[in-house]
């Protein structure tokens, strides 16, 4: 049996995303720069895309802006704000996605002031400390909505809410949360937002970022050349990735939401019945289709190449760092020590995840980890 | 009748490339980063592109760096190393791609210095006005390999050899060309290249930057992240689009370059059998796709309405600037005046053209002309 449970580092694309992007390729062919016939076919494609994936999240279609992922949303959101500004002061969590965590270490060396948040046990940042941490130099709070190793919702709303009253900007790395987490820009404050395509079972290479209207104008460009993307990316448009893009999020609803959640929930409850386990993060702020579990005496890259070898494709953190050996920022950031933070396991699930193959996990699972700790020299 | 001759803004993807794509959609979907089978499944695609691409130019596997696409690549290669040096002079032509020159302006914003070459009347750089340009400060040259709007082949191996005599980087724009006019990076001093694949019936979204080994250290990153690309680009490999890239270059060899030459050659001469009409760049060092003619007492824009309405996609210059109304600033180097230059057409083929289809044109194309010519206020 194969299973595949590492849906938060990619996701199978959907059948329908496929169809939808084929005539892409072969016959509506057109660059959407192009004022012939097949260029506007080409453009019909792309204004139709965005207006879906805008509508998703409450915003105007000229507030989406179409990107090769979610790392260059996180980089044009970050630098495309700070270096319009020159200088001044960012604040983040310690728990962000590399794109975002490496991008704030550039902006450090070249004079940027940096505050990296904590998170509680649970994984949330205290919205006391960011308050506090706001200084007159404050350009921007950047702060992920669902984060990739451990699932956990933060308060984007509340976290708006600080900085609208200042007067900051705020950016939201939602890859992992889109579509999964209702996010509506008329109702919270946001002013940017990443989104991807591919951990919601569409393609690669094709993300977005959201960014408010009034907000462009503060924005520097990372892409520079042709005035495509409201003149905020450069580059022609890589239209079968954003078809596919706006059909993934269209087949991504809220009943895919339910099957992943029971299903989830299944997965954890079974897994928390094995002795010295424990799941990190918190487990009512989750989205729906993380399990993160830490197993005392037993080390996680054994795990994860014992469940490969049973057919189960799982995690040990986040694909971006996998090939580091240092253990997980984000568990660290939890508190979790360098053992307990090795022994962990992360399982994201997908729509295409049934119940056979939870069961199945539930089967093999405890084998291995009995086996894996019968050998450990940890225990 | 239907006849795309706008293959210098995109073409149509080969049926081969669709092919070897789609399994990596919906079965070896993994991510390349991940440890397991399906991530290993989808490194090894990686892998196997990469070598693919690196062959064609003669470089090794560890200097091809994938990008989003052209633009991305002429991004990174410009401010990767105007930002590692900080300040200094850049050399670079009136008629490059938007992606080179909006890159040098917000350079030159920044403190840069730029010195754009002319070029003369048949399109090329001259090789004596670049080694006087040359100051103490100079950090990089850039001189595209073929003009997207003329087709022109400048010397870089000249080019190469001047920088290499004065130790100065040289990156080359090489997306119109890559498969139809050679590169071997053994034979010619190049520092940086950047390609791309949709230009050459692979798939929008996605390019590649050859950065030179000994260059790699030289270049700060625009997209920091994970260490993907050897950390020189994070980001989530396309691994699809990587694989229709190789594909692609895998499809496209002399046959193909033999086939679009004849045709381009009986486009050129039966379009200069007409009266009024000049061909605009250089007939004998011209990419094989590209004709690109003036016609007296027309205005451009019309003539490709015209075209379209007969089912033939051309354009009247770059896609990516044909939403701008001012005359090409290729033309313009090259001497014409706004009225010339107005009445240019550019018609570029690629290898799915047909006889058939360039008979058709020079059917239709003259009698436009004529009609156009009726009715023109300019003549």
């Amino acid at each position: 049996m194969k299973v595949y449970l590492d849906n938060g580092a990619t996701t199978r694309v959907d059948d329908r995303v496929v169809n939808a992007m084929l005539p892409y390729f072969t016959d509506k062919y057109g660059n959407a720069s192009s004022l012939h016939s097949k260029g506007q076919e080409a453009k019909m494609a792309l204004d139709e895309s965005r207006e879906i994936i805008a509508k998703r999240i409450g915003a105007r279609f000229d507030e989406i802006i179409f990107t090769s992922g979610g790392t260059e949303s996180d980089n044009l959101a970050l630098k495309g704000i700070a270096y319009v500004n020159g200088k001044g002061h960012i604040i983040t969590s310690k728990i962000e996605h590399s794109a975002i965590l490496k991008s704030c270490e550039v902006l450090e060396k070249e004079g940027f002031k940096v505050t990296y948040l904590n998170v509680d046990k649970e994984g949330f940042v205290d919205l006391e400390q960011l308050k506090n941490s706001i200084t007159r130099d404050t350009i921007l709070v950047s702060i992920m909505h669902v984060n990739n190793e451990i699932g956990v919702i933060q308060d984007i709303a509340g976290i708006g809410k600080i900085c609208k009253e200042k007067n900051i900007l705020f950016h939201t790395d939602a890859v992992q949360s889109f579509c999964k987490v209702p996010i509506d820009v008329r109702r919270i404050n946001v002013d940017l937002i990443s989104l991807s395509a591919h951990k919601l079972h569409g393609p690669k290479g094709i993300g977005a970022l959201y960014i408010k209207k009034s907000t462009q104008q503060k924005l520097k460009k990372i892409m520079d050349g042709g005035s495509h993307e409201f003149n905020l990316r450069a580059g022609t448009e890589n239209i079968p990735g954003i078809v596919g893009f706006a059909t993934a999020v269209r087949s991504f609803s809220n009943r895919e939401i339910a099957h992943i959640t029971r299903l989830r929930d299944k997965l954890i409850d079974g897994i928390l019945k094995l002795p010295n386990v424990k799941l990190n993060g918190s487990r009512e702020k989750r989205v729906c289709n993380n399990v993160n579990v830490s197993f005392k005496y037993i080390e996680g890259e054994s795990l994860g190449g014992y469940l490969d070898a049973k057919g189960i494709c799982s995690s040990s953190g986040s694909a971006c760092t996998s090939r580091e050996l240092k253990p997980s920022h984000v568990l660290t950031a939890l508190g979790l020590d360098a053992v307990e933070s090795q022994g962990s396991l992360r399982l994201t699930l997908g729509k295409f995840t049934t119940e056979k193959e939870i069961d199945y996990v539930l089967e093999v699972l405890p084998k291995i980890v009995e086996k894996l700790r019968r050998m450990s020299p940890l225990k």
